[in-house]
């Protein structure tokens, strides 16, 4: 990715200075995915590498990693399966806890979403921490998936999140950063 | 849309009686956007009359929504613009209450989402009651924006919600019917 298209993505994300709560920057992607010409560019760049490969599934987590997964999932011919917060899912379903900043919650699959052996991409706007991410992978393992990547528009590499993938055998793919929280 | 096509969309549908309560048939699209076929096919399908139509935003409805609303802005080249429930979006937002079964709530867009006369589409996945619908109109016409279609891939006709919009003088495009709730 050339220094202008980097640049580009960066100055279309809405950065909001103690959201949710003081002394935490929000690096808002709306602004984004608002503008045809970033999203586009956006959702190009994650996904080019595979373009030869034959993806199976995107796997999407709720609710930001929604859009993004849907239109990966348009460009790449692939099948999409969302990976949503207890409770939402209609059939049977596989459950994982993971963590959160405090404390913990629950995610879920459909358990017919994936065959063991389907090329997933898993995808969601931002990594952080990674515990929602970490969840994700480690129930798409549970499903027996070959996890090709792992594609997120913004990373927050202070918070370790990139490493934590990383240190499960996941090929972690992102375009910008941002320094801080 | 010819009767083989309809048919392989119909059939890429779960349906799961009594849930979520007794009486009730879900329609459950996640089979439907697992098929890579079936997904591309409702995309195309549900756009294909906009194509030559410069459309700037597509308005998705969280949480299914923005799927499908994230593949049909990549397909069109269009800006991606959420509605969420209340107290999500982190910038200064329009809110409008709507009705549910029972009681209401409160969904809310980034206020600088549309710019007046921009042409948007509407997104979601099923309209029933069309109470959500209804609430997305109203907020998407508060802001001025041009609603040149509201798109879903299931109507249920006999709950009204496709004729509630079309007296608020909106174009509603569906591809398939279930009868009953």
């Amino acid at each position: 990715m050339t220094a202008t298209v980097q640049l580009e993505l960066i100055s279309s994300i809405r950065s909001i200075p103690d959201y949710p709560k003081p002394g935490v920057m929000f690096r808002d992607i709306t602004t984004l995915l608002g503008n045809p010409k970033a999203f586009r560019r956006a959702i190009d760049e994650l996904v080019h590498p595979y373009a030869g490969t034959k993806i199976e599934k995107i796997a999407g987590i709720e609710a930001r990693g929604f859009i993004l997964g849907g239109a990966i999932a348009h460009q790449l011919s692939a099948g999409f399966v969302p990976i949503r917060k207890k409770g939402k899912l209609p059939h049977d379903t596989v459950r994982i806890a993971y963590s959160l900043e405090y404390g913990v919650d629950e995610m879920e699959m459909h358990r017919d979403a994936i065959q063991p052996g389907e090329k997933v991409i898993l995808v969601d706007d931002l990594i952080a921490t990674g515990g929602t991410a970490e969840g994700a992978v480690r129930l798409l393992n549970q499903m027996g998936a070959d996890i090709v990547a792992a594609c997120f528009i913004i990373d927050l590499p202070e918070l370790g999140g990139r490493k934590k993938l990383e240190a499960l055998g996941v090929n972690v793919r992102t375009l910008i950063e941002f320094a801080g929280h």
